[in-house]
């Protein structure tokens, strides 16, 4: 039966801090010059961010159910394309929050092959309502986040 | 300014009952081996699909407000791959609503390259409501549909 | 370090021929309908197919290489979409490859959520060389193959 | 018949430097929050870049042909998601060229409705060989986008 029991690592793990996600290249994650087309990147970097929040528990009712339903939304990313992924390869995904409070999150992500960096990123989020507007984290999802939160120290 | 009207045929043209739409095939739509991956020409299918209720004036709003919302789900198709596509190509899809009552949609779709058929495909579709049940077409969206309808002959 | 070995479920498992592969749902996977887009079905059942050829150790480089590089090409699917997903779910791809001989591959795919059946397709493929036209299975791909094939029989 | 010619709009316009490009928003690009799933803008960015390449005359086989073919690989992305799109939106790409000599390209581009900005980034490029070592761009290439590109100046 399909339970996520039966898959243990479906979710990745949390190893001090770091969420650590595995993902294999298939054919719809390439394009036709034979590389990964850039934007996958984005999408492999989501599951893990999805993933990390799963780990700790937190779960989108708790964001959206409530009078105002609360919504996780990226305001900025910065990113660097370092090298190509290919067919078949098994990538890591590595996602670090070094933020997460009042409506911010800041975290801190790259994608490997092995120990060839490809991808690296920062992606700056809120929380916002539906109408937009920044509202702080609840005090329930602070309270998941805060023991796994890595800030940057000058010497990280 | 980014305005339905200064693109006008943004949303293709219905002739004589057959939605054309044009589309260019872009590096996202390819993959490593060159060609068109497979489950894109589902995207291409359904963007005349929604293009085809577009012109037709059938808006998502007339089937999701309302106390049990409506939406249109696909329940089966049948689809042959003739020759593939590749990047930079312009395909047009064509799209024909042949039954249009009750709670069901029956829908040909073929998408060329020129006077090259390159894939086709029959599209069976419901109307449901949140609970998952068969429900009648709103009257609104059948005298809507009707005079688009080109049922199937015994000679087509 | 992402090696393959440290994920070791990541291409899923044969099981008396039947392969499983877990897949999570994203939010790429799914549309402002709140489910799955449909197309995405396809993209969870070629991810099966690519890693049944995996595990059975057939790789890409058997059918690309040489001075005439082979490719499977799908020719035909059927596919009934019987219930949706939703994010966040855990959903189980089964494939079982039918034939596979001449220039002829069959294979039966089908969608769960624990014992509920999601989605179920049949697909046709070929081997076809750069000309398009088809070409027998290398002899090092039937043998690998054959084993794990399980021919539909009146009873199944 | 499904040429070029019978949709002229469908790669967009170059208007003093600055190509436009209309997207729609279908079912494919949303996600179950309701919104435009944010990877997709990064679509919708580079069917710009590619119209833009197109219209300009130059072409993929300038670059991919030849005993060492060269390809744009981008290498930079800084991007800032202002307001969300939704279905059934048109949006408008807007691309300009503020560099492209040496090895290097910079692409300022944002993404509007009407008049929201909705996106906008910078996407930072290079012409690189197959071994990907940074190459200088052709020369006819250089030709045919001189003309179009608009350096970033003091006041712009």
């Amino acid at each position: 039966m399909s339970t996520p029991e039966a898959w243990p690592d479906l979710a990745g793990r949390i190893e001090d801090g770091i969420h650590l996600l595995p993902i294999r290249i298939y054919y719809e994650d390439t394009d036709f010059s034979g590389i990964v087309y850039h934007a996958n990147y984005l999408r492999f970097a989501e599951r893990s961010r999805s993933d990390f929040l799963r780990l700790a528990g937190v779960h989108h009712h708790e964001l959206f159910e409530g009078d105002n339903p609360l919504a996780f939304a990226i305001h900025r990313m910065e990113m660097d394309f370092v090298r190509p992924a290919r067919i078949d390869d098994v990538l890591e995904v590595r996602t670090r929050y070094v933020t997460a409070k009042g409506a911010r999150l800041e975290v801190l992500q790259s994608i490997w092959r092995g120990d060839e960096e490809l991808w690296r990123a920062k992606v700056m989020a809120a929380v916002i309502d539906q109408q937009g507007k920044p509202r702080r984290l609840p005090k329930s999802v602070v309270a998941k986040l805060s023991p796994l939160v890595r800030p940057l120290t000058v010497s990280s």
